[in-house]
C-alpha cells in the first residue's frame, strides 16, 4: 500500500530510470499529468487503472481532487504510481502531495526523474555547465509574472552568472525577457528554445535575449539562457530530430 | 563507432537511467570515474575493458589523458561508455570531451542521468521546489574559492530566493558560509548535507547555515540550502538509510 511519486523523465522512454519501468509495470493504478508520452504509459499492465489527471489551459483536475485519488487508490491498492513528467520535486508539487498523504496515514516514496531541465539542453548539443562559460545552474518556472513576483529577486537573477533554465516558461517569454534586461542582463546574451525535448517531434530554436518572446513558442518548451545556449557540441545528429534553427 | 558519455545517477543502480542500463551491458569499454559504485560497473560484460580514471585529490589522470583514451578506444571500439555520476553535464566536464571527440572526428552522444543535485534532497525528504517556499533552485559547485570567484556573483546568489544545491563542495563549506553570509543570507536559513546519496551508507545532517562547516564533511557531499532544507516529508523510511541526523 504505497503511492510512487516517479519522474518519467523528459520524454524519451530511455530516459526512464531502472526503478520507474519497474514499478510501471506492476502497478495496479497510474495517476499521471499531461505531458507523460503514451509510449510510457503503454508499459502499464493491460488491467492497470489509468487516470489522466493532466492540467489543462483553462480548468481541469485540481490539486485537491488529486490528493484524494491518490489517498483513495494508496489506501484501497498495493502499488500506486503518481506519474509526473521529468523530476517529482522540479515543478511536480510533490510536496502537496506527500503532505496529503502523510497527514492520510498513506506511505509515499519518491523516485527521482531525469529533468528537462538538464535533459533539454543536452539533447540539442547544449553543455549545462562548462569549465569556462559558465560554473552552475539555475532552474525557475514561471508561473508568476515576472513583473510581480515576491518569491523570486530577477534582478539577482539576471545578476548571477550561471546558465538560466526556465521551465512551462512559453506564455510568459516576453515578460522573462523584459524583467531579464531590465536587472541588467545583456540583449545580446545567447538563448536555445527547446520544443518536447528528446521527443521525435523535438524542435530548437537559437536566438538572442532580446528575441525572446518576439515569437510565440509553445509548451512543453524549455528556455535556456547564458553564453552556453550558442554552443552546439552534437557530433552527430539524432535521426528523428527535426532543425528549427533560426540563424542568429 | 561511438563513445557514449552516460550519466550513473547518483549511486542507487535503480536511478540509472533504461538507456543507459543498455549502453553498459552491451559495451566494449567502460571508462568511469570514482563517484560510480561498484553495484553499477558489475552491469559491464566481464570481457569489456573496465578504466577507472577517476580523480584523486593531489593528481591521478589529467583530462588531456582522459580525452587521448576516449578518442582512441573511440576510434577502434563500437561502444564506448564513458561513465560519470549524476548527468554528465553537470560539473562532469563532457563539454571537454565532447569537443575533443568531436575535433578528432569520433561520434559521440550524451545519456543525460539523474543529478545528485535532484536526488540527494528527495531521499532525505526534502523537496527541491515547492509552490509557497521556493520558486525555483541553483546548483553551483566550489572548485574556485568563493572569496575569490569571478565567474559566479556570490551577492546575487545570497540574494536570489531559490533553494541553492552545493556539488563538491565539502572541502569548501566554511568558506561557502562565510561567503552567503557576506552577501546577505540569513545566519538562519536551513541547510541539509547528505553524503552519499540513495547509497547504503547514506548519511544526513540538518543544521542552520552559521554551523555550516563548523565540522568536516566527506566527499560526496550535497548541501541543499533555503527553507525547504527544514523540511522532511518522508513517510517511510528507506531501511538502508542511516541518520546522522543533528538536533537543530
Amino acid at each position: 500500500m504505497t503511492v510512487y511519486l516517479v519522474g518519467a523523465g523528459p520524454g524519451d522512454p530511455g530516459l526512464l530510470t531502472v526503478r520507474a519501468a519497474e514499478l510501471l509495470r506492476e502497478c495496479d493504478v497510474v495517476v499521471h499529468d499531461r505531458l507523460v508520452s503514451s509510449e510510457i504509459l503503454a508499459m502499464v499492465p493491460l488491467w492497470a487503472e489509468r487516470i489522466d489527471v493532466g492540467k489543462r489551459p483553462g480548468g481541469g483536475v485540481t490539486q485537491e481532487t488529486i490528493n484524494e485519488i491518490l489517498i483513495d487508490r494508496g489506501s484501497r491498492y498495493t502499488s500506486v504510481v503518481r506519474l509526473k513528467g521529468g523530476d517529482p520535486h522540479v515543478f511536480g508539487r510533490a510536496a502537496e502531495e506527500l503532505m496529503a498523504l502523510r497527514d492520510a496515514g498513506v506511505a509515499a516514496e519518491v523516485v527521482p526523474g531525469v529533468s528537462s531541465a538538464i535533459a533539454a539542453p543536452a539533447a540539442v548539443g547544449i553543455p549545462l555547465t562548462t569549465r569556462v562559460a559558465s560554473s552552475g545552474f539555475t532552474v525557475v518556472t514561471a508561473h508568476q509574472d515576472p513583473a510581480n513576483d515576491r518569491t523570486l529577486n530577477w534582478d539577482a537573477l539576471a545578476q548571477l552568472g550561471t546558465t538560466l533554465v526556465i521551465l512551462m516558461g512559453a506564455a510568459r517569454a516576453a515578460a522573462i525577457r523584459d524583467r531579464l534586461i531590465a536587472g541588467g542582463m545583456a540583449r545580446s546574451t545567447p538563448v536555445a528554445v527547446i520544443g518536447n525535448a528528446t521527443q521525435p517531434d523535438q524542435t530548437e530554436r537559437r536566438m538572442t535575449l532580446a528575441e525572446l518572446g518576439t515569437e510565440p513558442i509553445q509548451n512543453p518548451a524549455t528556455i535556456v539562457i547564458g553564453d552556453v545556449a550558442a554552443l552546439d557540441l552534437r557530433s552527430i545528429v539524432v535521426p528523428f530530430t527535426t532543425h528549427e534553427v533560426v540563424p542568429r
